[in-house]
């Protein structure tokens, strides 16, 4: 199931363009918007729940802060649990962490050992709000893998398509997008 | 409404203590073992749901970066907004900004301002998992007011009485916390 012309007009109207955020030249892409408008909201999210209500899924798994913010809406929708992947040193306990590259530099990202340790080869559904390059996305499905889970599906509200991400992200998981940015 | 001792018992249990997070000497209480089980997240989830129904909110604002986690599934089972408050920088738009002082030195919460424009005088619910010395609610409650609205209660899963946060919070706003730690 996929967004009808009605669904994607009410959700892209939503999102602000704020121009040369985080730095010149970038066009950002701010659902803030969209979460300030509760019929955007509602529509995104009765979205969501739509399509993955049949997937048998376990868990959502939501990357720190944006993800959180649907991945957390999603799976109290559909009555299963959430596991929050984050930035490091931010989470308490036994951490399994993976580096990815940046522009210039490396970042990293967590999730707890035993975030998935309840259910055995738990179905995990991977969300965030934006996908740019991949390289978080990647090293969070490749964290969910590691945790001993299935990375069922990485969902996105908005896709920089000219950045690759999503091609390169295939190569790991499956990958679902509503918005997507030419 | 407050919780049964039925819901209370099922949301403390949940909650993992980490010692010595983030530094020796302190025990963190770790919500991510509460989300992780659909049942306790289910629980506190449909408690937030009956208590606030009926309190005519138009907007949940969640606090970086737990708080999006409560706040954004409670604004989608309301059918309202949601509105994030970031820590320094990582909201796009034009913002407000209110300081405050942490053990040492000071820390800095921002909001769009233009988050509540579209509802004259919104209610606002403002909600995080923990409050400890209530500095960083306290901004948040500021901002809120700032930006036009009224923040008609401040919500949070754990409260570290030890700390006082709660009684100072009182004087800018209601406050209700699920579980208290003495």
């Amino acid at each position: 199931m996929t967004l009808s012309n009605t669904e994607r007009k009410i959700i892209e109207n939503s999102i602000r363009d704020v121009k040369d955020f985080p730095k010149p030249g970038i066009v950002f892409k701010d659902i803030t918007t969209l979460l300030n408008d509760a019929e955007a909201y509602g529509v995104l999210m009765n979205h969501l729940y739509q399509r993955y209500k049949g997937y048998n899924l376990n868990y959502i798994a939501g990357i720190d802060a944006r993800g959180f913010i649907f991945g957390a809406a999603l799976a109290q929708m559909l009555g299963i649990g959430f596991v929050p992947i984050r930035k490091k040193g931010k989470l308490p306990y036994t951490t399994i962490s993976e580096k990815y590259s940046l522009e210039y530099g490396i970042d990293e990202v967590e999730i707890h050992i035993d975030a998935f340790s309840k259910i055995q080869n738990a179905r995990v559904l991977l969300i965030d709000d934006l996908i740019a390059t991949g390289g978080t996305a990647n090293a969070a499905a490749r964290l969910i893998k590691q945790a001993g889970a299935s990375c069922v599906e990485a969902c996105f509200v908005v896709a920089l398509n000219f950045l690759d991400g999503q091609k390169n992200l295939k190569e790991t998981t499956n990958v679902y997008s509503l918005i997507e940015v030419n």
